[in-house]
């Protein structure tokens, strides 16, 4: 039931050549339980937080007119420092390919991949910013195992809904396309913004998802009269999302109540009950 | 039950004059078991996707400059190709009006014929963006019954409540009515952009349907208070048809709808029925 | 259970008085079984939709100055009938001060009011809009018993949880009030657009709202920094209508089954059931 | 069970030294049985009113000028009245640090500190607003125990789902810092609008909480490609925390919220309990 697994729990067999030394590194860069292992882990948080926010900054114009000299140098202790840290985890791991693909594996490098490419490729550096997917080893660390589980049963609420979710994009798809079509004849006589059906339908996306920015609007009376339809439309639309997300989720609280009392043999039991709400039956055993 | 009916399954009686060639070709086009049809489908397919594409990549001013003439090339080739297949689906099928009346009959005429209809009505074309919704074959095309079926239950959610969903728009309407006017009165002295009622109303709209474009917003101070109140009360009014549908997709979920009733026929029952519900047989067994 | 009662449906006791000419007047007037009714209702129907077209299209100034004298004398043809119509329904009623302070009454008057009181306040005119509500006439008239049901079944999911809604609305109104206050301060040096907490409030509506028109917007990073906190917020606000509208809703699906069966006294059953589900007994009875 | 507790009930034990004087001056401020009690708790009210009214109004440039001088006396006397009635308040409890340290002794310090450490910082005192919290007393004195009741259950539904929220802001969080950074590489060559990272995720809060001020809006063809996709999956987005709220409220409403368990005290019972689902225990009789 676990869907979203925040790191890999399972090292596997252990190989026959592997060192003690080996096995303590692998404690404190993958475990949270010794001291040194945490401390690894808050020193690790901080440095990714801290290169995230370095990242944002340096791209700010005045800050980078001042800092920009200290900006680089950081940039390269926390790109030597996180590549360091991948090849010990490398270095650590009973089978390195198999981390190297996981999901947190490829998170890993491809945090650090960007600013070297940055030599071959200037401006691949801001896909550094996947680094803050780094940041959900949050949970793991400090054991919130509460908000672990929570997360999956969202995750498992959108899984469930996922064919609904699918078909309904579709459909909205479609729509888009066709207002967007249709505004295009409607307005672009009149209407510059409205320049080509492309752009019409990112008018219709912006308008039947609520968002409105207003660069693009009607100024005719047919289009507006056309827009407001859409609009309209739209109102019932965005009910779909929300009815499939949530009948999902009120299905999935009823389902977790799905224990039978094996005495009336009744079912609806809160998911923290001891005891059958009807007869009084112990339900553990 | 079903109610998207994505092609006509039902074939009727066949005609005694029909050959073996036809039903051959029949085969190709409408069905999608044999090779040669799967092929026949992707092709298609790939044919209706790259028609949209050109169709709206035609109306972006610099392409156009540049590509015109290919465009145009594109553009008959497509047609030609489309009225052909019209023609075969006409030619092979036992009851050529049936199809041709069809909800895809429908659709199928209505993406070829703008392109006719140009050299009488230039602009027309546009409309032959209809055929985006020819890529609904997809779903049946794959055998994406899960697909299919998920739409259904979310068009028999949407069909349920289809009599609060009008009484809704309905209060709307009014509301949005009312609300342009008052606004108009105390807005359009001030406010040039509040000009007459319709505009007010489309304001209205704009407005109480969260999308705010913001090319028409108040400027005095009552105004802005008015602005408020329907703001606010916009805030209530949204929850109210994803009230309405969330609450028809729960119920929904109650229900097991494959079964039916061996003795009145009837569907729709709860999953833990153990009787019918209309005329009380036992559904077990 | 009726919640809208969309028109006097009791008419009390006959007074000693009354001619059978008035009976036969109210047969036509309140009626609609009888042709002559039915006639009558239809007319009314088109009078009133004409009439709210008429006073929208009057404050275009384009069609204003071409059709200005045209619609001045539609413009009285309507009030009279109306005026005539509010005498004849006060005529042939059997209590009049009943029907005048009814809810349609009420309505009534005000639609004709406005017309008149235009010679002493100019600008009055606008609020015939009230006419729009008029409209409410159509469900009862063409028997949509089943649209009257459903609005009354969204008026009571709505009246069940108007203590939520109403603490709900007082929690949004103290949270805009502090937000607006808040970037009125981080704001308004930098920005002559939040030039006062009334103003800013006003903009804080616009954002929690979602609206988000863009007439105000923070431009400072402090501001754009809280207004993100703000929006972010609303974002969970957001779902607290939605979550009260359509949790009521849930709950009265259920009670709608509340039945019990006899038999085996189990309830849940559906509006439509004929038959217990659970045991196969009659519901009717 | 009660989570928003609207007033420190609890007096304590009273001190040996405790004047019926002061008992009587408590029965006054504090409750509201007394007509003295009720008048001084309207005259509160009304001053509490008036005065965030008075400090909105003179932010008002046109007002400011005008009134000036008498916002500004007429501020003075609201913030004596308030220090007086605090020192009261202090004076005539049994344990003054008890209540200066409840929420509702924070919050009257704060609605009067500003005033005085305006001398110090001038702008300080627009955080007076503060005051509006103090309009939360409204719902003890008028005895609205109806709507405390709801308010319980609203703030109780939040807290149930507090850590999916947690969990689903996370990842919003998340998913801005990356869609932000995407933009800014994408856009920040054309429009100057995307002037720093920190500014991109300012729009892509603004674009996935469907406010939408158009401040800043991509002009590239790349840029509103994006930024369509990031709309279309805010759709589904805004659907998960409305989702998490409602299924959270309609688990709530099956919860028979005022039943105690005789034995082991627990409460949460579901409405159709007939036995204590932590003990055991009956629940009837």
């Amino acid at each position: 039931m676990k869907i979203i697994n925040f790191d890999t729990q399972k090292r596997g067999e252990k190989p026959a050549n592997f060192s003690p030394f080996r096995e303590r590194i692998h404690q404190i860069v993958f475990e949270s339980d010794t001291p040194e292992g945490k401390l690894f882990d808050v020193v690790l948080l901080v440095m990714i937080f801290g290169s995230i926010v370095l990242l944002m900054l340096e791209t700010v114009p005045s800050l980078q007119a001042k800092w920009g000299s200290t900006f680089h140098t950081l940039d390269w202790v926390v790109t030597i420092f996180f590549t360091i840290e991948y090849l010990v985890r490398l270095y650590c791991v009973y089978k390195p390919m198999k981390y190297a693909t996981s999901f947190y594996g490829v998170i890993d490098i491809a945090s650090i991949l960007p600013a070297y490419l940055d030599f071959l490729f200037p401006g691949a550096r801001s896909l550094m910013v996947v680094r803050s997917l780094r940041l959900m080893r949050l949970f793991r660390i400090f054991k919130m195992d509460i908000f672990l589980n929570q997360g999956n049963q969202l995750m498992l609420a959108l899984r469930q809904s996922r064919e609904k979710i699918f078909v309904f994009m579709f459909f909205v798809l479609l729509m888009v396309c066709i207002f967007g079509s249709i505004m295009y004849v409607v307005e672009h006589h009149a209407n510059p913004d409205f320049s080509s059906i492309p752009t019409s339908i990112y008018w219709a996306i912006v308008t039947i998802t609520t968002v409105g920015y207003g660069d693009i609007s009607p100024v005719t009376g047919a289009g507006k009269f056309f827009a407001s339809l859409i609009m309209i439309m739209g109102y019932a639309v965005i009910a779909v999302p929300t009815g499939i997300v949530t009948s999902s989720m009120v299905q999935l609280q009823r389902r977790n109540s799905a224990q039978h009392c094996q005495n009336c043999n009744k079912e609806g039991h809160d998911a923290d009950a001891a005891y059958c709400k009807y007869c009084g039956t112990s339900l553990r055993k």
